[in-house]
């Protein structure tokens, strides 16, 4: 076991192992993990803990944790503890399909929320004592600063507030990360907040370490796993037709001067078709773009190497293994382009709204008002959650949904009658892009809307179903501002659940 | 006619009636008006273009403008206007009956919008380009500049984007209103964004008057019409047992130490529930409280006589005729307790996130896991609008929700299995109280909260009903994260439109 990465002599006495560490975990107690997609979670100590609840379980013993994360993270962290029954409650934001499974059957705890406001929310109080921290750390310097991983998340928060903290320091994280994050220790609570000095999407406001109580580490885990890197599949047409849709969208945009030639700080949700969007902007008549989002993807490599984004700020890397080996092989020229934040910075609408992202994130489904669900699976069953997606939809200069128009080889209508749940409300809703076409829906009224979605974006199958529906509901609604059939609205999700299809 | 509140002697040549002004906007034009709830609305010129477009129909010319304005207005604008068919397009909000039925029976076309994204939104110009502002104001000052009246909404954009000024300047207002506004110029398009430098609610961060291209000023009006200030009805049994519940909250959170002694502002929304709570406060243990909140109502007024109440931020007055005389007499005074600020400042979510406001807003209905309707009767028929509701809801410290339990005599349930329309994400729903109990769902899972919600907030009446769904639904979901009956979700609705009462 190697302990070079921590250049503390005096911490060395707190090495130790994965199962030693998971036994300063108690029943019913809260555990504030790092981790942010498949990025810079712990690795060992969640497999260990899992192990321990599973044999004290075995014994007769309950044993479950309340877990909090930057967002979803990997197999062995969520995936092991949900195996073993051993999250009670879990926030903010989960894609483990064990974990889903539980959330879902009704036997584990999901709270689901905006990724702003889970460190603002956990020094609010009301979430109770954060009991332990386990954070993957790529290093320790030799005066105790923390060397952050491939992931910030909300780190800094779970350092900050747990009793006691575990650290793992991962040898598979390239140490020239070092110097890339800009920790930002400046918020508060109010009423003694203040601005937060960040103008330009490539402005560093904090300092590249997280700093703790070194008193507080209970126990130092060395490890040597990569994080969870996922294979993007290549873009299919349907994600290169709504990429071109964008793109010529952007391009009317700076042709009409409502964005500037350089665009402004693009937000791109995690997925295929968000990193279509980015490739197919390799290709573009854009220069010196910049990004201020969540995950830093392949595409946006790809936009570096090009020379044709100037930064990429995000809070975690979400990378394929070969853009992950690409990027490791070369992180001292990355480091220039890139900066990981604190969750709160990378997602706060103060800084949202300030620099005018434009924001583009997946849906579910979408109705014919512009109403987006994109987490409720037919209205009850939770697929992720909402994610950042409405931080930055609320906030954006320009609010952009993309979505194939179908799901499941065509059974599933992307654009329905009523969204079977809400996530963002039309206000926050601005463009709906699917391959069929794009609407703009920028000061229009939700009849307005209703006919331009139905027009654009449908797939051809559904939209004769949808014209239907809506020339009926026009006639015979209660109300005529946002027409509806109330016996109808959801009636295309209960004939998938009864039939496998939206088809009628 | 007097000419003495226009003391640049230059513009008296640009004085004239309302009818001669009205026939300077033309068919098809955008007219951005002042005007926030019944306050510093032009009273004149919208009746002169309403008699001016019915002449024209009466000939057989269309004639229809779209309107802008900062919120709701009078009688004499959206009502005479609407009567005419005189609207084309409104935006951003209206609560005028006459507006209401057109824009219901189809025959208007309005977009309902975050009152903070107005401004930005038509300077981003997709909007399309403003022709004419009419703005009411108390005054014109030796050099120019303008004396803001009762709102603030956005004037200050209006004035700046239209190619042509109408004025009203209205005798009835207090000259003395002179100083209480604080007019920021600071505002800018991305990337040109910058921090916005209020950190206090009695921060002054502006200057007292706007100022315009005086060449633009096509006609000055004079008026002497007073605001449409309506009287509140005196807070029955319901509304004070609403403020009860809330008071008793504040103080466990003060209790806690998750909330100063003091509180922090407070945000809270229009109407007679909302100001039985600050009625309420008077007699509470609070002291030296501040208020960032977008209308100052007359519960304001009480706790500032009292001294409990330090500062009241807002973009406008909304006062019972008794307050508007009260304040009137005395605004010299007051004017050290107020601020009136663009609706961009009084509603920007940074700012609202900055201070931690304290949001308290009402609504139409609520389901049990928490989502709000606060704008669409049925799903289908618009109320009012969503207001500047979304801008606090969100970034607010604690956003809370009040309504009684039941509406229409019993037969409307405030609280139903599944909203019919959706304006607050649960995510945005932290508090809910009804006549019957609060239910703090902060950190719970889905399931907690329809369970609290059924428990505390429902009318006896309605908790069986809603507990029999509740419990069905745990049954036989599709998925059980947020359990539903697709089939019955919105037919609590559909039996209130047949039968006229949700009971079953």
């Amino acid at each position: 076991m190697t302990t070079s990465r921590i250049a503390m002599p005096s911490l060395h006495k707190k090495i130790m192992s994965a199962a030693d560490a998971a036994r300063l975990i108690g029943h019913g107690t809260t555990v504030g993990m790092s981790g942010f997609t498949g990025s810079g979670y712990p690795k060992e100590v969640p497999l260990a803990l899992a192990a321990h609840i599973e044999e004290e379980q075995a014994k007769g013993n309950p044993f479950r944790v309340k877990v909090w994360t930057g967002a979803s993270t990997g197999p062995e962290l969520d995936g092991a503890l949900a195996k073993a029954d051993g999250i009670e409650f879990r926030l903010p934001y989960n894609s483990d399909p064990i974990a889903r499974e539980k959330i879902n059957n009704g036997t584990m705890n999901y709270f689901d929320m905006h990724l702003s406001q889970v460190a603002p929310m956990a020094w609010q109080g009301f979430l109770g004592p954060l009991d332990t921290a386990v954070v993957e750390v790529t290093g320790i310097t030799a005066d105790g600063g923390l060397i952050p991983s491939s992931s910030v998340g909300n780190n800094k928060t779970w350092l900050d507030r747990a009793e006691r903290i575990i650290l793992e320091v991962n040898n598979w994280q390239n140490p020239a990360l070092e110097g890339m994050h800009d920790i930002y220790y400046g918020t508060q609570l109010p009423p003694n907040r203040v601005p937060i000095p960040l103008v330009r999407a490539d402005d560093r406001i904090g300092q590249p370490l997280f700093r703790c109580d070194l008193d507080k580490i209970a126990g130092i885990v060395v490890t040597d796993t990569p994080d969870r890197n996922l294979p993007f599949s290549a873009p299919d047409a349907s994600a290169m037709q709504i990429a071109g849709h964008l793109i010529e969208f952007f391009e009317h945009e700076v042709k009409m001067g409502r964005m500037p030639e350089n665009l402004l700080p693009i937000q791109s949700g995690v997925g295929n078709i968000a990193n279509a969007v980015l490739t197919g902007l390799v290709d573009s008549r854009f220069e010196n773009m910049t990004s201020y989002t969540e995950v830093i993807q392949d595409g946006m490599l790809d936009l570096i190497d090009c020379g044709k984004l100037r930064i990429a700020s995000a809070t975690a890397f979400s990378l394929s293994p070969e853009a992950a080996l690409r990027i490791n092989a070369d992180m001292e020229r990355y480091r220039d382009r890139m900066i990981l934040r604190p969750q709160e910075i990378s997602n706060h609408p103060e800084l949202i709204r300030r620099l005018g992202c434009v924001s583009m994130n997946g849906l579910i489904e979408a109705d014919i008002y512009g109403n987006v669900n994109s987490t409720h699976v037919m209205g009850s069953r939770i697929q992720n959650g909402i994610g950042g997606s409405g931080d930055f939809a609320r906030n954006a200069f320009v609010s952009i949904f993309v979505t194939p128009s179908t799901a499941k080889g065509g059974a599933i209508s992307a654009i329905v009658p009523q969204v079977s749940h809400v996530d963002h409300i039309s206000q926050d809703v601005q463009v709906i892009v699917t391959e069929q076409g794009l609407a703009d829906l920028r000061g229009l009224s939700p009849k307005q809307r209703a006919e331009l979605i139905i027009e654009k974006c449908a797939h051809p199958k559904f939209r004769p179903m949808l014209a239907d529906y809506y020339a009926r509901a026009l006639k015979d609604s209660y109300g005529k501002h946002s027409p509806s059939l109330l016996r109808e609205a959801l009636s295309w999700h209960q004939r998938f659940i009864e039939t496998g299809s939206m088809e009628a």
